[in-house]
């Protein structure tokens, strides 16, 4: 693991990395912030997956969530969103390819060799964030768009690794929106069959999530249709999930939205990770 | 004035304008965050000025000042640092010329023409934000770097203007530094006596600041002997100033720092504008 810079912030350490991942078979780039709590000792951890377009910087940069994980102790931890490089496939498309890897792992060509998200996220990096940083086995997973997909359906997938799990603005039923269908025919082939496992609204039904889930989502949000947010909230009522589903007049999808509500899921991923 | 873009932030609006400066002879662009508490009625404003590189973006996505001016109820503008475009002057380097404005008007050749950005701030575009906004009559001003040079010494050169003035890692003897005598000689001309009017710390001296005064340093910030902190921290206690002058330690000159402390600057502005 390199280390690629570190500032100090709100007390603790907002830190960038890098490494060679053997999942994805490149260099991968990613954010750790440690908050002042750290110093005494393990602290729980709470994933941050970021949207179409984005790397690790974005959030790190514009979400504001340090100011939030320092007041309550938690680590932040912002992967990439896919891997990169000029031997990656890559398509010239915003929503696949480079920056769009969807949190799946690729069985199809060209995208095998390289996107393999979900476990790089919930096996390899998972275990170097445990190894090289003062964490505790209590981790949390949020996200906002892409990110937010990612979050619930791998909280569902890996229910032992993850204890808390909110989103922002989720793309909460990618098998029936074209954020998922495009991506998901790509990386896992025609046979919807291999999708379900990968969709929120689907994955409430199929396996549900034996806690409670915080989602945010803007009212004026630009993409409301592509993110079907109409299904993720009907799947959480028809599943009797515990949730809070808060849609907020005035919103869109930007960071302006996913920074003004960033404490109330810091503050809620630490009443359930610290109790 | 033309409305960029407009979001939705902690309940008020994130918004980005330009308009055609008379005083610059340039487009130019602007961002002001107006907080919820200006439905009911004009809040005080606080002037945010960069530094070097910036535009009005930067600290609009990464300094997290929207929270703190919602919680307290103050506007937020945020200039650019400087005229832009093709027909206007420009340098190679970084700290001169385009995104390094110094907030002075220039009398040299070739940046006489645009490069006014002391009327702009403290003339045009004040007039402006109070006939478009709901701003009342009280005003603070803070600044980073650059921009807090530019915060210091437009709050002593235009006393009746601002009723609050803070800074982070401000340049503070920009006369006596690499990050000033280069471009005072460039914008002013060679005689050292005009730029006396431009130098926080000869300022202190010359005219002083009837109020008190906020300053964070970074105790770790890679460009303190370039900041001349020193000069500025013994004008402050030379000058008798009613100060607040605080280093930390670990911090270093990013947004990172910036960020850190942009609650107690906003709070204390706040403090001395709403009373």
């Amino acid at each position: 693991m390199k280390t690629l810079s570190e500032n100090k912030c709100f007390g603790g350490v907002q830190g960038v990395y890098s490494h060679d991942s053997r999942v994805t078979g490149t260099e991968m780039t990613f954010a750790v912030f440690m908050p002042p709590q750290a110093e005494d000792g393990p602290v729980p951890c709470l994933w941050y997956l970021s949207g179409l377009t984005c790397t690790h910087e974005n959030a790190m940069t514009k979400a504001g969530l340090q100011a939030h994980a320092a007041e309550f102790g938690l680590a932040v931890v912002f992967p990439d969103t896919s891997p990169r490089g000029e031997s990656v496939a890559n398509d010239e498309a915003y929503d696949l390819g480079q920056g769009a890897g969807f949190y799946v792992n690729a069985t199809e060509c060209p995208w095998a060799p390289h996107f393999q998200m979900e476990s790089y996220i919930a096996g390899e990096l998972r275990d170097l964030i445990s190894e090289q940083f003062a964490v505790s086995v209590y981790h949390g997973i949020t996200g906002h768009s892409m990110g937010g997909h990612g979050a619930l359906t791998l909280a569902m997938k890996y229910p032992g690794q993850y204890q808390s799990v909110s989103a922002f603005a989720p793309i909460g039923h990618p098998a029936a929106s074209e954020w998922g269908r495009k991506q998901f025919e790509a990386y896992l082939g025609k046979d919807e069959t291999a999708w379900a496992g990968h969709d929120a609204a689907l994955l409430l039904k199929e396996k549900g999530w034996a806690g409670d889930i915080l989602i945010d989502q803007g009212a004026d949000d630009q993409f409301l249709e592509l993110l079907r947010a109409d299904a993720l909230s009907a799947a959480l009522v028809e599943t009797k999930t515990s949730h809070a589903y808060r849609l907020h007049h005035g919103y869109d999808h930007s960071y302006y939205f996913v920074s003004t509500f960033a404490r109330d899921h810091v503050s809620w991923h630490a009443e359930r990770l610290i109790g």
